[in-house]
């Protein structure tokens, strides 16, 4: 079995104006879908995140791996060596070819699952109402201007009050029992008192989460603190930028700290060790070289006493799949997992768009064979479509924004920026 | 694929009186056959060090695998938590089965070989003439009086000239490139004068390494490192014992320390990381877990800057087949690695034995299926009934060599007894 030929496509998908740092997500999504053919008529699925610069990365990288052994992925990894997103690219379809060739699935063949559900975070956003033209102008296909369907209206979330109505219906949509606010919006203050509204109307059961994405000032980090430790936090993610910054908050809380701002690499790992600056590592695949290089990551985590959790962009089906599979076959992989998955239901490229359990937001590893989903081809057709009506190649939260807030200059986010484009 | 039945079968190898800090070999090693068995009629090889402690204590977790899938090795990592030892050896004939069920090499599995061909290294002991009876008593089973075989005449190698001629035998037969002279025994003085012997005689292009295992005191370590520095040795192994006494004389050279003593097992890790007492860790499949587990080494060697070589004890084919994927698959096993393989020649119980091509020692990686051996159902069956035979049920290097010094008392070694009894 031989690689024969590769093919990456950008596709745009529909995304409401949810906020962050910076500023607000763009009214559409690119991500590029990788499709690996083999000589003997097989095909691996990929996705990764961008637009036009990524394919063209992706598209030359490609262009090395005609005719290799999709099993030859430690030979990919020296390849692409300190290019860990040229290698994660490959390294999945490469498994997805493997489960297609031998009847398994990706899972099987990365260690084999240690759970069979892998449980999901709700990722709440603050966000704008969608206006009337959200996806009508520039693109101007008539895909782009249909309805997003999802959750009927598109109401504004701006408020503490507003956002516990948001938890509720993605609780009751979803079945999550733990939830992750992005912070860095409104006022600390007024997150936090998001957070307590949420406690207050949920109980103890459900498991919060805050990520102001390295937003915050130390000084109103740990300001945060009794008030956080109050409520009760899973976790404490990124409230500001830095090592040294990070490591000043964790001294001073019970509330373990979580990072996928200042550790997003292997060589970030040395710092970690020794400063402990974090407890939990938000991995993700796309970032970090693949779903082995994950299971590696956890080694390194339970070596030193640290944990992880998985960290999401706004993804497909595809990316789905595979943080699925990642998380059933990394042991220390225990918390839930963030998925920006359910802001784009109905939009799906694979055949089998992925359920969460309404009783607790987890999703079934799929049996396989490989990563166990198929491409939808009118999907990526229709959204390549987009992709080519879209104007905008990378991502740019602080463009879209000012059409809100015309003199929008965000104080905090230049780790974040670099991160997400 | 459903894991059916697991038979353990402790087999005795003939073996000469090679001497190490503590004494000398026993006229027999003792290793475990673990042959797993599928629903579908498959078979899959193992190889563990020890005797009947360890077939016990291998039975009573065998137990726990029956109607389990050979591809599920996250599981059985999770299941034997903390036991290294039981993980590989059920590791390894779980990836063979994986092999045989797909058509596919072991190597092809665990990610890929990045080489071809693994460099192997002499492993030049000290070592007692044989006597006339050496295999004869205690055992008394014709099999284990048979001749052995290797090398013609079993020669006393006591002085650094004999060593000089041994390694060259060893050279003319395997092609070896680099010689690894087990140290300890001799004075440091004589041992380092062996050294320069063998500089003398073979040339620069050789690599030299010496491995005296914890044996020597800091003082006498550090007093032989102008020698070694004039000498050139690739790595000194295992000068002194302990992590306080390996950072001292790692201070005091150039020549980068080895340890398969002072880091044996995940746990010992960290304190690698922040003292790094030695550059190079001798990885042993058997002891960290499986060849997954020396992936995941590997990566953690490249986090921190290390290296990596491979550790062995008296092994077989199976075992030499699973170093040899290990060998294949880890990007950061560049070093040749420790075999005692030879050492065994023509005792082996798989049809395929190994053969060190002639110009530079190394080992050609077996296609597969599998590990890419299969058992010689008669070669176990024989050294079976010398087991049986064998009183000895685990490793005494201690009383053995009281034959030639009655009164011997090691005043070293602690640290090596544990890690081979």
């Amino acid at each position: 079995m031989r690689i024969s030929r590769i093919t990456v496509t950008v596709v745009a998908v529909p995304d409401l104006p949810l906020r962050n740092v910076i500023g607000c997500h763009q009214p559409y999504a690119l991500r590029n879908i990788i499709q690996v053919h083999t000589d003997d008529g097989l095909v691996g699925l990929g996705e990764m995140p961008g637009g036009t610069q990524m394919r063209v990365e992706l598209e030359q990288a490609a262009a090395q791996l005609i005719g290799t052994d999709p099993f030859a992925l430690e030979p990919l990894r020296v390849r692409f060596r300190d290019r860990p997103k040229v290698q994660a690219a490959f390294e999945v379809p490469c498994l997805d070819l493997m489960g297609r060739a031998t009847g398994r699935s990706v899972a099987d063949l990365v260690g084999g699952a240690v759970r069979d559900r892998v449980p999901f975070s709700a990722y709440l956003f603050f966000k704008f109402a969608t206006p009337d033209d959200w996806l009508g102008t520039p693109v101007g296909t008539p895909a782009a201007r249909a309805p997003l369907g999802m959750f009927g209206a598109h109401d504004a979330v701006l408020t503490p009050e507003a956002m516990v109505g948001e938890a509720e219906a993605f609780i009751r949509r979803y079945g999550f029992r733990t939830l992750k606010l992005k912070g860095g919006v409104l006022t600390p203050a007024q997150e936090v008192e998001t957070l307590r509204l949420l406690r207050a109307r949920l109980g103890p059961a459900y498991r919060l989460r805050i990520d102001p994405n390295g937003g915050w000032s130390v000084q109103d980090a740990v300001a945060m603190i009794p008030a956080l430790e109050e409520i009760g936090l899973e976790y404490y993610e990124d409230p500001v930028t830095g090592a040294d910054a990070m490591a000043e908050v964790a001294r001073r809380t019970t509330i373990p700290l979580a990072t996928n701002m200042c550790v997003t690499a292997f060589a970030d790992l040395p710092e970690l060790a020794a400063r402990r600056m974090a407890k939990i590592v938000l991995a993700d695949h796309h970032w970090w070289g693949g779903l082995e290089a994950l299971r590696q990551l956890g080694r390194f985590c339970e070596i030193f006493d640290l944990e992880l959790s998985q960290h999401s962009n706004t993804h497909l089906g595809i990316s789905m799949a595979a943080m699925v599979h990642a998380g059933a076959t990394v042991p220390g992989l225990v918390y839930a997992s963030d998925t920006h998955y359910p802001w784009q239901q109905g939009w799906d490229i694979v055949n089998e768009p992925f359920e969460f359990d309404q009783a607790d937001g987890s999703l079934a590893v799929p049996k396989g064979p490989g990563l166990g989903v198929t491409l939808n081809e009118d999907a990526v057709h229709r959204l390549a479509e987009v992709a080519a009506a879209v104007p905008a190649e990378h991502r740019d939260d602080e463009a879209v924004i000012r059409r809100w807030f015309p003199e929008w200059a965000p104080k905090h986010g230049d780790v974040f920026r670099r991160l997400i484009t």
